[in-house]
C-alpha cells in the first residue's frame, strides 16, 4: 500500500496550522538539446529555484509508472496522491467540472471540439483554426436548439475550440468510442459502443450520433466551424476530498479549466485568477492565509514543450523563477516544486521521463543537489519515487501525520 | 509482491550453514544539527562502522512507506520481512509476548500504565513518576485481588511503570478505544467499543471499565500510583515463524520487552542478556554457534533521540562502534547494520526519514559509500527500498535462496 493510501486507511492525518504549497510546472521535465547538450531547466537562469534546491532535498518522480507517459489529468491525480489507475477519470468529466458544472453521477459528460470538415467529408482541422472562446460561446448557443427525443443536455464553452456537452439522466453509458478520428484528413467516426450487447451503450451511441448529426446541420454554413467531434465520454467522478483524506483545506490556482476540473474532483476550492504567472502570484498572496494547502499550476511550459519551442520553455521557466520570491516570502512550512510530467521540447509531446522535484521544509534532511534540474535531482536524497507519494512526504514534513502502528 | 513474500510463496528458502546477523540500532537515522550541519551518525567517530560501509554496500530503507512514521513494533515486523500493514499487531499483544506470556488466540491483552490522578480526576502523570519495575511488581500483586464476574485475568509487570493484563477466554473483542487520554491534564476516558452494535465489544468494554474501577479503589491511597490507564487492546498474533518462512533458526538479543514480543511473534528464540551493549555482545558470542540468524538490538540511541539529546545519541553510537569488532570477529556470512526508523535528536520523536543501511557479505557488490551515514548511504548501490526487502537481500547474500522460476 502506498503511503497516500495508508493515510486515510489508518486515519494518520492531523489537523494542524502548518501550510503546504505544491508548485506544479506543467511538463517541466526536459531533455538535452542537441546543440548545447543541456535541458531546458539546465539552460534557464534560475537563481531562485536553485537556491531552493540547495536548501532542500531533491528527487525524481514517476507520474504513473516507469516508462508510462501520462495525460495531464491522471498525472495531476497522482500529484494529489490519488491512484490514477484505480480512479479512472474521463476527459469529459474533467472538462465539465473544470468549468464549474456539477453533473449528477449518472449524467454523461463529453468533450466537444469544433472542427472543420472539407467537401469530401474528412476533418481538415480538428481544432477549427483555434477559434476564440467568444465565438465558441456563440456556437454553443446555436447548438442549444438541438432536440433529442429522450434526453436533456447542456452545452457550454470550455476554452478556444473546446466545449463540453452533458447528457442528463439515467441509463447513459460511458462505454463509447470517440468520434474524433485523432488526426486531420480522416472522416469522423460514428460513436460506437466499446462493448457488445449493452443496451445502455447502444442507446447512448444513438443519442450522441443524433446530436452530432443535428449539430452539423446547424453549423453547415459556418466553416471553419462546420462540424464537431466528440471525445472522452465519462460520468463525473467525485473522489474523497483532500479534507477527508488529508485533513487539508485545499485551494487551486490554475489558468486552464482541465486542471481546475481535477482539482474540483478532489474537493479543492478554485481560487479565481488571471492568465499570467504574476496574476497567479496575486491570487496566492490574497488567499494564502485561508488555506492549509495550495496547488499552484504553471501551464505555459507544457505548451512551449509541445510546440517544440525550447527557447520559449526556457523563457517561461525564467519568468517563473523571477516571480518565485513572492511565493517563498510567504514562508510555507513545506514547498514542493515539481511538474506533472515531462514535455521535452526536443520531443514535442508529453513523455515518460521522470520529473525533477525539490522539497524544502524545516525538517528535511540535506543533500548535494545544487540546482533544480533533471541531472541534479537524480542525485537527490529523495531518490526516485512514485508521484502518488509526494503528498505523504509533504504532510510528514508539515507535521500533519501521526505515527503508524504500535 | 515484495521479495520477502515471494520466498515462502514459492518455497525459495534453502537450509544452509551460513549465518546472518541483523544489527538494529534503534532510531539511528538522524537529521543535521543546526550548529554543525551534521547528523548524529556524521558526528560520531565510528571507524568500525565506516570500515563496514567501505567493504559493503549501502542504501536507505523505508520502514513502512515514504513519509510514514512507524511505531517500533511495526517497524520491526518490516525488518523481519513481514508486511506490517497486513499483519496488524497491537501494543497489548507485543507487551504480553515480550514478557514471555503465551496467551491463547482468543485471549485479550492490554498494556497498562500506572498513572497519577489528581483530586479533580485528571491524570497528572501518565507514567506515575516512572516508578521502578520492583514497585510495579508489588502493585500488580495487589491488583490480582480484582474480582470480575465472568472472566479470568492475569496481570504482570513489564518494565518501569508498564504492566500487561491478559483477559482469558472466548467472546472478547479488541475493537476498543484506549482509556489513556494521551496527554497529562485530561481525565481518563471510559473504555468504549470502536464499533457499534457489537455485543462482544460492549461486553469487553464493561469488563475493562470494571477492572479499572476496582484498580482505582485498591490503589486509591497509593499516589503517585493511584490510577491505571489501558491502551492497545489486542489478541495475540502468532505469525508464520522465521523457520517456516525462511528456514532460519533465529535468535533475538534485545534489552526491552517490546522487541522480544515482536521477535516471539515470528518464532525467534529469546537469548537472555543484560542491559548494556557489552552484555548483548557476551550473549551473541555465547549463542552464535547455535543460530542461523541473530537479531541484535541496540535501544538507547532511540531513547537519546526522543530526549533530544544529540550528544548522548552520538555517544551511544560511538559505544556501539567500539564494541563492533566483537561482532565482526565472528565473521558472519552476512552482516546488516541499520535501524528500525529514524529518531532525529533535533526532532525529539520517531520520524519518517529513511534509515541508512549497510550490508556486508562475500557476494555483495561494491559502491562508493565511505561511512555509515544518511548522506553516504543515500548514494549507495542498494538505493532506497522498503525495509521488508532486507531479509531477502540477506538470505540471497548468504546463499540461502534458490532460483525463482524456469
Amino acid at each position: 500500500m502506498v503511503s497516500s493510501e495508508l493515510i486515510p486507511a489508518h486515519n494518520l492525518a492531523l489537523d494542524r496550522d502548518s501550510k503546504i504549497i505544491l508548485l506544479v510546472i506543467d511538463g517541466v521535465g526536459g531533455r538535452p538539446n542537441s546543440v548545447s547538450g543541456r535541458t531546458e531547466l539546465e539552460t534557464a537562469r534560475t537563481p531562485n529555484l536553485d537556491a531552493l534546491a540547495q536548501s532542500g532535498v531533491g528527487g525524481l518522480i514517476h507520474p504513473i509508472a516507469r516508462g508510462v507517459t501520462p495525460g495531464s489529468g491522471v498525472a495531476h491525480l497522482s500529484l494529489f496522491g490519488y491512484d490514477p489507475i484505480r480512479h479512472a477519470i474521463g476527459r469529459g468529466a474533467v472538462a465539465a467540472l473544470g468549468i464549474g458544472l456539477k453533473p449528477a453521477p449518472e449524467d454523461l459528460a463529453v468533450r466537444v471540439n469544433f472542427a472543420t470538415m472539407d467537401d469530401s467529408g474528412a476533418i481538415s482541422d480538428r481544432r477549427a483554426g483555434r477559434i476564440p472562446t467568444e465565438r465558441n460561446a456563440e456556437l454553443c448557443e446555436l447548438l442549444r436548439k438541438i432536440q433529442l427525443d429522450d434526453v436533456a443536455f447542456t452545452i457550454d464553452p470550455v476554452k478556444d475550440y473546446r466545449a463540453v456537452v452533458v447528457f442528463k439522466g439515467a441509463d447513459l453509458s460511458e462505454k463509447l468510442a470517440d468520434s474524433d478520428p485523432g488526426q486531420n484528413g480522416l472522416p469522423p467516426r460514428l460513436v460506437e459502443p466499446l462493448v457488445s450487447d449493452d443496451p445502455k451503450a447502444e442507446r447512448t451511441a444513438r443519442i450522441a450520433n443524433e446530436f452530432i448529426r443535428q449539430a452539423r446541420e446547424i453549423l453547415r454554413d459556418l466553416a471553419p466551424t462546420n462540424s464537431i467531434l466528440m471525445r472522452g465520454f465519462a460520468h463525473p467522478v467525485y473522489l474523497p476530498t483532500m479534507r477527508e483524506v488529508y485533513k487539508l483545506k485545499a485551494g487551486a490556482i490554475a489558468t486552464y479549466p482541465d486542471y481546475l476540473g481535477v482539482s474540483r474532483m478532489v474537493g479543492m476550492d478554485i481560487l479565481p485568477t488571471g492568465g499570467e504567472i504574476a496574476d497567479e502570484m496575486n491570487t496566492l498572496e490574497q488567499h494564502y492565509a485561508d488555506y492549509d494547502f495550495i496547488y499552484f499550476h504553471v501551464k505555459k511550459t507544457d505548451s512551449a514543450g509541445e510546440d517544440g519551442n525550447f527557447d520559449e520553455k526556457v523563457r517561461i521557466i525564467e519568468e517563473l523563477d523571477s516571480l518565485l520570491p513572492r511565493m517563498t516570502k510567504l514562508q510555507p512550512d513545506v514547498l514542493v516544486v515539481t511538474g506533472d510530467h515531462s514535455t521535452p521540447a526536443t520531443f514535442k509531446a508529453h513523455s515518460w521521463h521522470p520529473v525533477p522535484l525539490i522539497l524544502t521544509a524545516k525538517w528535511s534532511r540535506r543533500d548535494s543537489v545544487q540546482a533544480f534540474s533533471e541531472t541534479e535531482c537524480a542525485q537527490g536524497a529523495l531518490g526516485q519515487f512514485p508521484a502518488t507519494e509526494i503528498m505523504a512526504l509533504a504532510l510528514a514534513n508539515a507535521e500533519r501525520l501521526t505515527k503508524f502502528g504500535a
